[in-house]
């Protein structure tokens, strides 16, 4: 009997143990951005990683992490063979508004198919899948088809702060041959996505300090300037009516679609109409692009909020603050785009206050090359698990690690994931589709095997 | 002996009393914004009613409110002499931020001639004032110089819908012949000011709604309308560069100054150094006026506040929305005002989100004559007791029950305060400056004496 072959019937007597397991990794409320939650995330480490003891992994280490921890483990078993590294985070996005959630979002609920739950898509069910698979290898022939390195992240939602910085110094722990990361998502749940490339982001503050203190409205109101105003104001500037992002010189390195890569998004990708409905709103967006072409070979900036001092009183506010999350396409450099946006902020200085722009975090676009041999194996992997390729799309999110890895270390990494469209990923429900536990398991347990063949 | 001569003795020896008395009342947290403190509200107006008749007033009432009720007393004892209103409010500011006050806002501290606590100043201290000079003419004669009507009011802060409401139907308890308030400022602890107008009001929030929920900001960031961004743009559009209102006909109906009003406002009103340097921040408005002017004689439209869905998470947020208080003076109708709001903002549909203006409530501008009897009285009261005339100005502030009841009834409201510029009213660290309470109860005792001898 084949190793693959044994690991598959383990897996499938398994699923209600792998199930369990999702249930209880999702009980704890990791939110990374959340202080309060530091207990939480070293709990969840070790939970982890007496999962990982348990599983057979060798070597198993919760590092302290800026933020939260990162645990690591290995099984480095099958020397000639290529080294995986498989990425997950068990990281989560805030829950607020906590009313518009049906369920407790850490008390997981199964409705019909779905496992309802923050975290349950992104991404503690998605790593849940390479977990499952590897232990189905441990326990049937004691050994994986590659020598695999694992690393959990306590701080993808945060920008990867630990992890980044590990990679900018060539951690030796983190030396591979190529990476796996499962924290994407699929167009249906019988049709598998290869990501062909991630945006990068630049996160940015732009903060307006004004008076000392908050004033009151009608001592002051109309005599001193506002920073709720300047604040407008600066964030009005950054679009033009149509759409256009009005940083001069922001789309200079932008490299162009060709007309092949456009008639391919066009048939493979998303349609305007499916991509916006769930989110009930209409596009609009940089002129004579599809929805689908703006979030994945465009970039974008996006105020993701505002906010005053004041706190609902009748003031002229003392500050006012936005945060820019800004979305770059192959081309960009981060660096050149964050001068950009300063340049730009300089040349409307605001009048009696004072704005400025934190940036807080960067990472650079990330492309896979549809030839690298690592998309071949994902590609036979999806023919044997899906009974078809899986279609070569870019995504419009980021994941910083993926990012920072491919640059820093020159490896190609790949991107297949078990969430789905409807997930609600950062969103109040989110949810995760069992049945793609179980199929992403064995998809991970027939890729290990032909990355091992070679 | 005088009864007023009784009562001014009776104030002095009573001065611990009322201090003790004030501080009691400044522990109760009656933050009529806060759903949360209605208890509080009920226990402070209960307390309120049962100081009134240790007093000796008559008919005291706890009425209910719609956010916190109104306390009503009188002593109509004096046929044939004017009935006054004396109007007062017990309710205060919210707090925040916290952080930023030097003691418990709700534990009064007496720091040097200071009674710091949230309330000190607007308005628990000035109408403490009152209190004091109503017990000490009923404890010593019996009876007040004039019928006397006192109104507390819980719900100034927000607007006073209660008492708006009460005067629109023109509700019997409050038929008088003139009105007295202290809510107002002095120019310095010996310099009395009588307020000569008040903004009207005009409060609404400005409101963009877009998808049905908060989106990924990668997954959607560059394909849909972005709520914030639009409201940016809104709120923008409000003031052009210079700091003038954008609105088209906002300035049409604004009475002009005329030479000799400018002329004393610049004479006797602070200047705008002494203005703007307590809150740190450079002058910016409407070209062409003072500081001064520009809070009391023109309107201004303020932001309050921005705010957006997503709670701190990188997504498109769903909702984002602005306060706006627009101040009006003197010509101007707060239905005229929101009209032309309406109108500027239905010119400038945001592509692919939709926006509403929800006006919250409206107050026209007041103003006194200088010629009107009760501000003679004032006059002849502050050169007994402060050894000068008060000086004459217009407030930029504004009192929704002060313009409402001059409004329904065609009555003169006197405006005497005893707060002082440095007091940081609506501002942490609030303060009273305590000789101003037992300088104004010897003020109130004097003018209601005028007021009774006509």
């Amino acid at each position: 009997m084949d190793e693959a072959g044994a690991a598959l019937r383990h897996a499938r007597a398994s699923r209600g143990t792998t199930l369990d397991r999702l249930v209880t990794l999702l009980q704890f409320p990791t939110v990374s951005a959340d202080p309060r939650r530091a207990g939480d995330m070293r709990a969840c480490a070790a939970w982890l990683a007496g999962l990982l003891c348990h599983a057979g992994l060798t070597g198993v280490t919760v590092w302290p992490g800026r933020i939260a921890p990162v645990v690591t483990a290995r099984s480095h078993g099958r020397p000639g063979r290529p080294t995986v590294l498989v990425y997950g985070h068990y990281d989560v996005q805030p829950v607020a508004p906590r009313a518009a959630w049906a369920t407790d979002p850490f008390r997981p609920v199964q409705i019909g198919p779905h496992l309802h739950a923050r975290g349950a898509s992104d991404d503690k069910g998605q790593f849940m899948a390479h977990l499952a698979a590897i232990e189905s290898y441990l326990a049937t022939s004691g050994r994986l088809p590659v020598n695999l390195t694992l690393v959990l992240d306590g701080e993808e939602e945060v920008g990867s702060p630990t992890l980044v910085a590990a990679v900018a110094r060539r951690w030796p722990p983190l030396a591979a041959d190529l990476a796996l990361v499962s924290d994407t998502w699929m167009l249906a749940p019988d049709h598998p996505v290869l990501i062909t490339g991630l945006r990068g982001t630049l996160g940015a503050r732009l903060e307006v300090t004004g008076p000392a203190r908050d004033l009151h409205a009608g001592a002051f109101g109309g005599a001193v300037a506002n920073p709720a105003e300047a604040l407008a104001a600066l964030v009005a500037s950054l679009h033009d009516k149509a759409g256009r992002i009005a940083v001069t010189g922001f789309y200079d390195q932008v490299r162009p679609m060709t007309d092949a890569e456009r008639g391919h998004l066009a048939r493979a990708g998303p349609s305007d109409a499916s991509m916006l409905a769930p989110a009930a709103v209409a596009g609009h967006g940089e002129p004579g692009f599809s929805a689908f072409e703006r979030v994945t070979r465009r970039p974008s900036l996006v105020t993701t909020n505002l906010r005053t001092s004041g706190a609902g009183r009748t003031v002229v506010p003392a500050w006012a603050a936005a945060d820019l999350s800004v979305r770059l396409v192959a081309g960009q450099q981060p660096a050149r785009i964050s001068a950009l946006l300063r340049r730009h902020l300089r040349a409307r200085p605001p009048a009696g206050v004072r704005a400025r722009l934190h940036v807080q975090g960067r990472c650079p676009p990330y492309n896979l090359s549809e030839r690298a041999p690592v998309a071949r194996a994902a590609r036979a992997a999806c023919r044997t698990v899906f009974g078809r390729e899986p279609t070569m799309l870019p995504s419009g999110g980021s994941i910083p690690f993926v990012s920072a890895y491919a640059a820093a270390y020159g490896r190609d990494v790949a991107l297949l994931g078990f969430g789905l469209p409807g997930d609600a990923i950062h969103a109040p429900n989110e949810r995760f589709y069992l049945p793609n536990l179980f199929r992403g398991t064995e998809a991970c347990i027939e890729l290990y095997r032909r990355l091992g063949a070679g």
